[in-house]
Formats: C-alpha cells, sequence, structure tokens
C-alpha cells in the first residue's frame, strides 16, 4: 500500500481544473459521506472527492493520481457490504454519481449504453419504458450504480434465470490503472478475438482500473409473474422440491428460509404467515406463467411433493398483490433480524453440497455456542447462502462478534473443504481480505497480483482492496 | 517466436517417461495429421505429438518444454478455421485425444465435470442421457472437443437463446505457460473472490496455458420445436420480422440466409423449396412450443408479417421431420458451396448495424468486383454473418484469392467502421493475426502481450497465434 499523500495546494489545482470547481469537494462532511461504502468497521479518511463528468476527466485524474503517486478510490452507490469501495489513507476518491446518464438504447441488439454512475433502479426503470427489462436485481438497487455493481458482478434474486450481472454487460469502457482508456468488446455478442478484458474489470473490485461506461444486454419483461411459497419438513426436502419444479418450469427465483427468519418478519408485523402450519424451513419460488397450463402443470407438481412428504404445506399467489406480500416474506428478513445484530457471512457451495454443508455449520455453532441462534436464508437456486448469527441478548456487541470471528475460522475451513466461496456476491474488498486464501490457491493469488501489476503499475488503483502488494 | 528446437534424444526420452511409449507419435504420418487443424494454408511441422491421460501429465510436459525452451501447440478436434493449432515450427503438440472421460455429473448443480478431449457431441449425448441438455451446437460437433471449444469460445446455432461456449463454462482446470496447475472457479455461480482468471482462458486459444478439464453447465431439454422458414422482399424487413416474433416469444435460434444460398443447397438435390415464391432472402426462426397457444400466438404473427409486407411468403414445420428438413436448409449451405471454393470471413456488427453493413459490403464487392457472388447467410440474431464470396469460373484459384485479399481490406475496414469484429467465433489463430488492430485497440494488443507474459513468460505456448511478441 502506498504511503498517504498529502493533498498539495498544486494538486487541488491541477484536480479543480479537470473537473470543475463545482465538482470537487474537501470538506469534512463530504469526506466522511463519500469516504464509505455500507461497511461501518473503518474509518473514512480520503483526501478529496471529486465527480468528473466524462471518462477523459476520470483518465486526467488518473494520469495525475499516478504523477503525484496517490492512491484512488473509485465510488458508486455505496451499498457495498465488503468495504470495498472505503477510502482509509489520504485517496482522491472519484465519485461516479455525475456520469449518470443513460447514452444510448439500440432495440433491435436490446441493448443500452450506460454511465457507470447510473442507479440500478434507474436503468430498471428506463428499460420497463422500452417495453424491456433490467433482470439484476437486489435490495439496494435503489441506490447501487451499474459500475459498483459490475465491480462485484453482482448478483441477487434473479440468478437462477438471469445470471450474475457478468451475464448482462456486452462491453465496457476503462480507464486502466495506467491512465489508458480502453474500450472492451463494443456491446458484441460473438467476437472471438483474443482475450476477453472486460471479464477482469467486472468483479475487479476496481483495482485495476475504473469502469467509465458500459454496453448492458436488457430482456424481455416476465410475463405473468407467479410465486409459491412452500414448507418443507427438513433441508433435505429442499432439493427433491427444487428438481420437480425445475424439470418442467423455468424458474425464476428459488429462494429458501428457515422457520427463525420467518418468525422475525413476521413479529414485526407487516406480513401475515402464509398458511398455519409451522415448518423448519421454507421455500419461495417464482415462475412465469403466461399460458394457463403452466399454472396447472405447477399445481400437479406441488401435489406430487406433498404426497411424497417433501412438502407440508403451501400456497401460491393469486394475484400481483400477493405476489408482492409473498415475496416480502424472504425480502423482509435482512432488514427484521437487524436488531439483533446479525454476524453476517455470504458463501457459496455447489448446490450439490448444501444439505450437508448446512447440517454441519449448524453442528459446529450448537456445539461451541449452544446460545446462538443461526438464521439462514439465501439464494438456494445457485448455492448461494446467508448465514446470520443472531446475537445473544446477555452479550455485549464485542464479546459476541469476537466470539463470531471464532466461528468465522469453523465457518471458512467448511467452505474450503467443500471448494465453496467465502463471498458469493459482495466481493472481497478489506473484510474478506484476510480470508481470500480459503477460496483461491496461493498461485492463483500470485497470478491476480501480476495481472494488478499489468494495468496498474504504480499500485494506485483502490489499493487495500482484494489483497495487499 | 522462438527458433525450432531440434528433438533431441534426450527430450524424446523424457517425454516418453511422462506420457508412456504408446502415447507418443514421431512418425510422418503422425506428425502431419496432428500438427494440423481443418485450415489447409500452413504446413504442419511438428517434432512430436504426445497423448497425455492426466492434468498432471500436461503439467510435466508444459515443465519440460520450458526447461528445453521448445514449444507447445495444444491440439484439440483439429476442427478449428483460424490455424489457431496448427503447428509448424517444430513444436510439442499435445493432444487432447486421450483426455475424453466424463468425470462426474452433478444432477442438482445441473453440471459435468470433463476432461478437455471429450468431444462436443459426447457431451451432447451423455447430457441427453441424464434428461439435460448442452445447448452450444454447430456443424463441426461430431468432432469438435470442448477444450478446443472453450479455447476459442465457440458459438453456433443456438447462441440468440444459450450465449456463446463461455456461458456454460463453470470452472476450468489449466496448466498455466508457466506450469502451475490452476482450478478455476470450481463449478459455482456465484464466486465475488477477485479476478474470474478463467474469463481469460476462455477464448484464449492456449495461448496462456492449456484447458485440461472443465465443468460445464447443462440446460434442460427443449420441448417441441418448432421452425418457420419465412422469404423477405428486402434486408430492412428481416429486423421488424426479428422485434415481432422476439417481443412474445422466446426464440431459439434466427438464422438467415440468402437466395444464392437456397439455390446453392437446392442443387444438390436433397431438400426441396420450401414454398414456391422466390425470395431475396429467408430467415429460418426456431422456438419452443410446449403448449398450443404459443403456436397459435406465432401465427398470429407470421400473419401480421405478411399484412405489414416484411415476409412474402412462409412455412411452419408440421412434424420433427419437417424440422430437420427445414434446418437443412440453413446447415447444408457451407457444403453445398464449397466447392465453389468460397473466400469465407465470419463477422460480427452489432445487430442495429447489419442492414447497412451488408449493403456497403454489397456495393464494394459490386463496384470492385463486378463478377463476384456474394453468399451471404448467418446468425442475425447475434449480429454474426458469414460472407462467403464465391470464385468464378473464369478465375484460377490463386488469381480469385489475391483479388479477395484486396476484397478483404475493405470488409474489415468497414467493420472497424461499425466496431465489429473480424471473427465472431471462429478465433483469430494465424489467419487473421494480420487483421487484430481492426478489432482490438493498440492499447489492447499491448495488455494482452502483457498477460500473456504473466502466464507463459518464456512464451512457448502456442506461439505464433493471436499476436506476435
Amino acid at each position: 500500500m502506498n504511503a498517504p499523500v498529502a493533498l498539495t495546494p498544486e494538486l487541488l489545482t491541477q484536480l479543480t481544473a479537470i473537473v470543475g470547481e463545482n465538482r470537487i469537494k474537501t470538506d469534512a462532511d463530504s469526506l466522511e459521506n463519500w469516504g464509505k461504502d455500507h461497511t461501518k468497521h473503518f474509518n473514512p479518511n480520503p483526501s478529496v472527492i471529486v465527480f468528473p463528468s466524462t471518462t477523459e476527466q476520470v483518465q486526467e485524474v488518473v494520469k495525475l493520481a499516478n504523477q503525484f503517486n496517490i492512491a484512488i478510490t473509485p465510488s458508486g452507490g455505496r451499498t457495498g457490504l465488503s468495504a470495498g469501495a472505503v477510502a482509509t489513507n489520504g485517496e482522491i476518491v472519484i465519485s461516479m454519481d455525475k456520469m449518470n446518464q443513460i447514452l444510448e438504447f439500440f432495440p433491435a441488439d436490446r441493448m443500452v449504453r450506460v454511465q457507470a454512475g447510473v442507479v440500478t433502479e434507474q436503468l430498471q426503470n428506463y428499460a420497463e419504458e422500452q417495453g424491456m427489462y433490467y433482470p439484476v436485481d437486489f435490495a439496494s438497487a435503489g441506490s447501487s450504480q451499474i459500475g459498483g455493481n459490475i465491480g462485484t458482478n453482482a448478483g441477487g434474486i434473479k440468478v437462477i434465470k438471469y445470471g450474475m450481472t457478468r451475464n448482462w454487460v456486452l462491453g465496457l469502457t476503462v480507464v486502466t490503472g495506467k491512465g489508458d482508456i480502453l474500450r472492451l468488446n463494443k456491446g458484441m455478442i460473438k467476437n472471438a478475438t483474443g482475450y476477453a478484458l472486460q471479464h477482469l474489470f467486472i468483479g475487479g473490485e476496481g483495482t485495476l482500473g475504473l469502469v467509465t461506461e458500459a454496453e448492458i444486454k436488457l430482456e424481455r419483461q416476465p410475463q405473468n409473474l407467479q410465486v409459491l411459497v412452500l414448507g418443507v419438513p427438513d433441508f433435505d426436502a429442499v432439493m427433491p422440491v427444487l428438481h420437480a419444479f425445475q424439470k418442467d418450469i423455468d424458474l425464476t427465483a428459488f429462494e429458501f428460509f428457515g422457520e427463525l427468519a420467518m418468525q422475525k418478519v413476521l413479529d414485526r408485523g407487516h406480513v401475515q404467515r402464509p398458511f398455519e402450519t409451522q415448518c423448519p424451513f421454507y421455500v419461495l419460488l417464482e415462475f412465469e406463467a403466461p399460458y394457463e397450463p403452466i399454472i396447472d402443470k405447477a399445481m400437479e407438481i406441488f401435489e406430487h411433493c406433498m404426497e411424497q412428504g417433501w412438502v407440508l404445506d403451501g400456497v401460491m399467489s393469486q394475484s400481483l398483490d400477493q405476489v408482492e406480500s409473498l415475496w416480502r416474506l424472504r425480502e423482509d428478513i435482512s432488514e427484521s433480524i437487524a436488531p439483533f445484530i446479525p454476524y453476517k457471512n455470504d458463501i457459496s457451495v455447489l448446490i450439490t453440497h448444501v444439505p450437508a454443508f448446512i447440517r454441519e455449520i449448524d453442528a459446529i455453532v450448537q456445539e461451541n455456542y449452544p446460545d446462538f441462534e443461526i438464521c439462514w436464508f439465501g439464494h438456494i437456486g445457485d448455492g448461494n447462502l446467508h448465514l446470520n448469527i443472531l446475537k445473544p441478548e446477555n452479550l455485549t456487541k464485542d464479546e459476541f462478534f469476537a466470539k463470531c470471528q471464532v466461528v468465522n475460522k469453523y465457518v471458512f475451513d467448511t467452505v474450503k473443504k467443500y471448494d465453496g466461496s467465502i463471498s458469493a456476491e459482495h466481493g472481497v474488498g478489506m473484510t474478506k481480505k484476510p480470508y481470500l486464501e480459503y477460496s483461491r490457491s496461493a498461485e492463483e493469488i500470485e497470478y491476480m497480483k501480476a495481472l494488478k501489476k499489468v494495468f496498474d503499475p504504480k499500485g494506485i488503483m483502490n489499493p487495500g482492496k482484494l489483497f495487499d502488494l
């Protein structure tokens, strides 16, 4: 990591000349505000915040940073959960807030070209106005920016059908750490002309360069979405239910959560239990039903699952309102457990290994901390589990987190045993940096560091994130 | 490029010790056979062919090659069309022919782990036996190998729905040019732990390392596929037809071809004209119709297109046999024009630009070589055009190709003008190497060369392909 460089008057003058006087901030409130993301473990301490309007301005700032040997932290919607966009060390923060234009729509290509600061929801709404659909969706869609989504390869609740952000990126304009502007892949579906450099920047957490524009693919709008919530007797029943539906119906979501999560959501009093039977686990599945026979088919599979004993009870949405209220059982979990100061992990393993993995983690926590409650939920359809340990009342926050650190080690050992990921969709940033070796081999990390040197030889782009050089 | 190194007895002994006596060939026929792919412009001249059985054996060979400073050419199904797998300079050819095992099936993940030498059709058949589907399909599926498909990011006829090979790779085992074994991404859908190195090897044409195993995603089988062939009055009508169908129906293919291509196919006498009306262009579209109303919807759109004058005539498949015979109108084109010694280009531009692009190329060829016939066909649904110029009878092959080289320059200038790709799905290899700069900027090429040095510092992996160092 570079030593912090004080913001000299000369540097400030030159930065101002690049972005303009009203596009630069150095007051304490702004440094605090734009110096961090949604994580709270690190104290923001940038030198200056700049708000460029064009790719060329970003390039000028990067060249200047190289010249002055001062680090850059990219900043998007600041919704990150791994401290990938926190400036702690006198950095120049490049905020994309003013690069928020949707530039061009290509109907024949079902594609849109956007600046990196476009907010996810803004893109979703724009797509809808064109009669199209942008399917990457998650709780923070109202503030997260496309550039940040690309930097962490954001996932969310529709991955089982639509995949991660990576699937929707047809082209990228980036400014590398060296200060070169690259226009990568230019929106093409088919282009076999050498290394697909765009894929390094997707999920690269801004450590190789800054994404300034993107060509994003859109999809047709989903038609007549239906939601089923099913109660299952144990986790082992979840898999046959997944298979039974997936065989005949293209699912747009397959989520799961435990009874504890259900209770916490119900306790808030905004939604009601979907059916009488209390079950250890629940699955929520969603699918398109543009034709009546698909609903008949779903009911048939539902009944088959009941007969097999895989499902104890269930309900299917009867209206658009009910689709929304059933989704809240799943979507309100994070907010509902927030008062219990959950210790969060965002992990993934092969779907095949999920049942054994959950059993092992439950056993480990039970054995070591029998008074800890585990709130499981996640995107089973793609092997992504959100493991939330709730703080018992008798522990202080610090005592609790200290014990969780110990649990963490067990959890990551188990992730490694199953060849899983310590960060499924939240990135590494600073919070997961110490654990990177649980998911990537020493050789892989060496190659990553060597690639970083190619694009960012002076190590000025988002240093201290992902790994230390 | 390295100077050729003679195959010393010592090297031969050590190679034999690694792969075994019956897994090494040095006879002239074998050198000729495994020293080339489907291109004919280069004379194969390797030193030795080895047939390793395991990733570890590949690693040993790569380490040895580094030690002796001798180049390696990877060899798969040898169906490549850009001389990406031709050994011209005394190389060790590593053939994946004996690494042809399907290793493990993960039903819950809809995933299969395979060795790189598995043939595409072998994987397609295996998937079918499991009640699943591998959707990457093209004419050479009977011989092309998965490793080669990955190396060129192969596309084919179902890309509009299923995407390129890249979309189906959930994990890769590679041996880098340096001799490290990397197990990349391990089959996960969600894994946000740093740079997605696997994406460099996908489409990397074996210049960074050798793919030895892959985790491949499978899909449910398509249900009740239907095919429509429509005749259109001019190319401008193709786009509204695409939009009209795509709005309401998920297409699995949207192909086009000109009347000249149709005539060449009909001349062979294997299939009949699908309807009386002779049209300048035809589109073939395919979709799933698991429910009757989808067919009604398709007929409704068809009629709408007729009323609008976008379609002059058309036919819908009435049976599985007819699905196959209609597909032959498109699939038999390459073979039907082969006797006319076509000069082939495989290019892509945004779908938006296709009509203007085709007009410009037609005009350029007409102006410069009014006696040349252009046979257009391709995957319009993803902007991929196969431009085939047929040899006039009065020219010798050499005269014809010399003139085509001149046309080529115009074609690639036009590709560049539209920010397109000079190789949509065939890769660069040696045949497109001189033209790489038409699709990639000088800066991009410099970064690619620097990445090559990271993974292959001695430049022994498939040298002379993609670019010269």
